[in-house]
């Protein structure tokens, strides 16, 4: 499992062709993270398309998300920081703007969560075995104060876990995007294209007029 | 007709990449298989993602789904096999995970199938030669219970046999996706993006108010 | 403006791989032909998957769809042979399935003809010089009938002609798919991919309870 | 930032093709052009599919929109130039075809504008640092007297400079499609990208029963 430079470098490229050849990488928004053997992180740099990334485009923060290089990290790097904080587990880290997360998040414009229950598709999520579930993912409103945005995060974790609740590996902010974590790559990959899937079918049953538990 | 484990391999692998760009491989769902001609079935190992399969990710299982090697298949090894059993004429299966299939069948909440008619991508299906006709596509309740579901396959299909109706080359599972199948890959294919267009226009019709006879 | 068969074959097989990708040949859906400089017609034959044709998966008719090949012609042959008996200036068909136009029929479910008016797209239709028009695309029910599907085609286009209304490049069959057609293969995809973003217009339209003016 | 003919050919050869994969470039709609180092602009020929242009189809006009070959550039020249003279920052406008740019125009019959706010995607138009902003996108009505639209454009900006209201780096033509610019072509695809996201969240608004501008 030890990650090195050169693979954390190919790995977000790859992320990026896909994910943007899906649709959730439009204009430069998202990025993406993997955490080194060493502790630090890899992450992708403010204001290139996701689509077509050069290795360049990549650069190396500390654990608190200061740069370690003369490049200017993504604004958002503080949310992926915080997920390896809280995480342990967590070795990469994918955030996507797409038109399900915009428009659910906004069409539940008071609540805190979105409930998922009875997909097969909740399965994505590591340590998942049943669709026989209600999984809780976090909605924070959005906010230009990223180190406020990363202390919402940090306090609903907190809470989640002091009330035995499960937390899970992702969270979305209103009108904004969302986040996707995993212990690699190929498994935050899972979770965000999981989640895609999971919202696109909540927004259909809204049109169906058939809801969501929500 | 004979069929090798090369030429499951190729068929498989290159099913594995259309499904996945048409949108029907989410996350790691799905799981395909292809009868050989001596009664071995290849089938895709557990938790790849479909659009980027390796040779190393299909295995063989013998007719009742017991691994032939050292691996694990998919969960879900005994939905195939159950098709295998009970259509002499199958040789390859396709599950898919789709936005549509899992909105229609949870839309369509206490229904034991989905009646498609006057389509003529119903020509899709083996056999059918025109469009004036009602086609009766079972849909399960969604299970953890693999064994359990097959059952309910079984049971379904002698009940349709038995009152001499017509059983169509797939079924659904609420919540969770489509099993197709046909003679090969590419009849599994055609019922495949059959149905997934015919499910497409089903909730198209809910959306704008003309509903589906369901 | 001397076309070969080469030519032909070459033009067919790229249209198959480009409408594939588009999601307008889903299974093994539609068919497309090509009228040669002598009169023959290269049409694709029975049964293939358009998006993925090979040399051999075309064939040569005679004017009136009679095979001069020892090969299958699409079932729907017919509806192509009239296209060219009627326009002269003809030389490329194209028909393809694809959700919008099977919903939109269905929904329309008494019309003989879809109205289109106010749209720019309008002047992807051979002609059109503005958006300041009203255009209609005449709807059949669908049949396996299909040389009385061709005899209605003529009809309506005989019953226009004598009336002094415009002929459009296209026509629908209801819970079928679209026909469109261009003086090269040029042309009759530029007919075909303008109809499907109309229609999805409609679509949209009725969606957001705004109707179409049908 | 000087830029070449060459350079210019390569920068819209290549938004042709990935505008077209994402859907914004159906039958022959759109045009594109690069304004090079010394005020002459490249743009594309009128008529040719944007998925698959060459070299050849593309042109340089004067600042005026008057041939300098013996080409006919894109019936819509005018409301490029229009563009560079407004606004001597930029360098490349693309004009897009979109189901979602169209829609929600018609929709919105009687508005002269589009307001979009509290979306984070605004930041992907140049300037913007946050997404606690109403966008004013404007919304002019479709001719085929193009330099009365750009007479019409050029109205609608000094008002809003005179009020001291921002000018949005793109307008939008009812039934028609959607103009968007940028200091290069990186920076207008990232305009048109970020476009075509937020319309798809307003329609998906206006779907959902949770309105536009909320």
């Amino acid at each position: 499992m030890a990650t090195t430079l050169d693979e954390a470098i190919e790995a977000i490229l790859a992320a990026g062709r896909r994910l943007d050849s899906r649709g959730l990488a439009p204009a430069t928004s998202g990025n993406y993270s993997v955490r080194l053997s060493d502790g630090r992180i890899a992450v992708t740099v403010s204001g290139r398309h996701k689509g077509r990334l050069g290795p360049d485009d990549i650069m190396l923060v500390d654990p608190e998300g200061d740069p370690l290089e003369n490049k200017k990290p993504s604004a958002e790097t503080a949310l992926h920081t915080v997920v390896y904080q809280l995480h342990p587990q967590a070795n990469a880290v994918l955030h996507v703007h797409s038109v399900p997360v915009v428009a659910l998040t906004r069409h539940l414009r008071f609540s805190g969560e979105l409930l998922l229950e009875g997909y097969e598709m909740l399965k994505a999520f590591p340590g998942m075995t049943t669709h026989e579930v209600t999984v809780s993912i976090p909605i924070f409103d959005n906010s230009q104060d990223v180190p406020a945005l990363a202390r919402d995060v940090v306090k609903d974790t907190d809470l989640r876990r002091r009330e035995g609740r499960d937390v899970a590996p992702a969270y979305l902010i209103r009108g904004h995007g969302a986040y996707g974590w995993g212990k690699d790559m190929e498994e935050a990959e899972r979770v965000i294209e999981g989640l895609e899937h999971l919202l696109s079918c909540e927004i259909e049953a809204i049109r169906l007029g058939t809801g969501g538990r929500t």
